[in-house]
C-alpha cells in the first residue's frame, strides 16, 4: 500500500481570515489525497475552542486571559478591516454570498475528511487549557516535536 | 534536460514590508535558477492591484471593500510604523538611499526574470476581483489546488 | 558519517509570541538532532539586537528608526494583548509559572544548542544595522541567496 503524501500546518494566529485560509488549504489538501495535519499554537488555539459554554482555568491572570481570548470559530475578528466588528460582518456576508462554507462548516468538514486538528501543549500549559477547552473534533494535545516530526515527513509545510 | 528546482511562495498579507520580503526571495530564487511560482490570496491581491484607474465590482458591500482595500504596489502601508504614512514615506526613503528597488520595481524584475504571479481563484470570487483588476504582469487567476500541486513539487514553500 | 537533517527558519516578526514560537520549535529541532539555522529579517532583527547600551546608526531617519525599534529580547511586545505592556507582563510572568524559559533564556539555549543565528544583510543595511548592533551569539550578515540555499536543503522551512 503506497503512503499518502503529508502536509503539516502550524496554524500560529487567531484571525478569521487567516483561520479560513488555513483550513481551505487543509481541505483542498485532504480532497487530493493529502494526509493533513493542523497543529494550532498560541491565538490559533482560540479558533479550536469551544462556541458554547465558558471556559474553567486556574488563576486570576488565566482567567483574565480567557476572557479577552474568548475564541470560538463563531466569535473570531480579521486581521484587517475589523472595524469594530463591521468589517468581519461584511466578511460572512460576502462568504454566504459566493456560497464560501463559514469557518464553522470548513472546521466539521476539514474533521470529516480526515484532517487531524491537534493543539500544542506548550501554548495550552501556558494559557491554562485543557482537553475539554476544545470542540469535540480536536485530537489530543501533543508536542513541538511531533509537530516537526510530522513536518519533516511532509511535502509540504506552512506556518501561518 | 534536467528540470529546475521550484519554489512556491503563498502571499496572504499585503502589507509593504512583507511585500517586499517576498519579492526579494522571489527574485532571489529567479536569480538562482529556480522556477518560482508567486500565489496571492486575501489582502495579498492588493499588490497586484493596478495603481491606475478605478476598480469596478459588484454590490455595495463589494464596492466599499474595494475603496477601503485600494492596493496597488505604490499605496501599501507597512505592518509596523506605518504612523499615518510617516514611517511608510520613511521606509521608502531609507530604500532608494541604499538603491534598492522599489516594490513596483522588484514586481516587473520578478515577472521579467520569470517569476508567475497568480491570483487565487476563492478570495477574488469573495472580494469581487476579476482579472482586470489586476496589472498585466499577472497570470491567469487559479484555486488553492494549483497552488498545492506546485507546492508539493517545491524544494521550498513559504506562506507570507 | 551521515548528515543532519536541516531546518530553516526564516524570522520576519519581532513580537515576542512570534518570537517565542519560533525560538521553541529551533530548540526541538535541535534537541531531535536537527541542524538549524534562523535567518533574520525586517523586524526579525530587532530580537537580536543588544539589550544594553544604545546602537549607533548614521543618518536622522536610521536614528529614528532604531529609537522607536529598539529591540533587544527583553524589550518586546507581543502582536496581540500588548494593552501599553500589561498583557506582555502578564504573558511573562505567566511564563514563569509554567517555568517555560524566558526569551531570552530561549536565544541562549539555543545558540549553545547549535542553533545559528543569521541577520539578512539587504535589510540590516536598510536599517543601519552592523555587526555589533547584536548580541554575541549571532553569525555574520548574509543574503537571502544564503537563505535560499540552506532552505532548498532543508526538511523542514518555515517563515514566521
Amino acid at each position: 500500500m503506497e503512503e499518502k503524501e503529508k502536509m503539516t500546518i502550524g496554524v500560529f494566529s487567531g484571525e478569521l481570515d487567516k483561520a479560513l485560509a488555513a483550513f481551505i488549504i487543509a481541505t483542498t489538501g485532504a480532497s487530493m489525497g493529502m494526509d493533513v495535519k493542523m497543529f494550532f499554537t498560541f491565538w490559533g488555539l482560540n479558533i479550536l475552542k469551544k462556541n458554547e459554554g465558558s471556559l474553567k482555568s486556574k488563576g486570576i491572570m488565566r482567567k483574565m486571559l480567557n476572557i479577552m481570548n474568548r475564541g470560538g470559530s463563531k466569535r473570531l475578528n480579521m486581521s484587517k478591516f475589523h472595524m469594530s466588528g463591521m468589517g468581519t460582518w461584511m466578511m460572512k456576508k460576502l462568504m454566504k454570498e459566493v456560497k464560501m462554507p463559514s469557518l464553522e462548516e470548513l472546521i466539521v468538514m476539514a474533521h470529516s475528511m480526515g484532517v487531524k486538528l491537534i493543539p500544542c501543549s506548550t501554548t495550552c500549559g501556558l494559557m491554562g487549557l485543557a482537553e475539554d477547552s476544545f470542540r469535540p473534533e480536536v485530537e489530543p494535545i501533543a508536542g513541538a516535536a511531533y509537530f516537526l516530526n510530522e513536518a519533516r515527513e511532509s511535502k509540504v509545510t506552512l506556518f501561518i
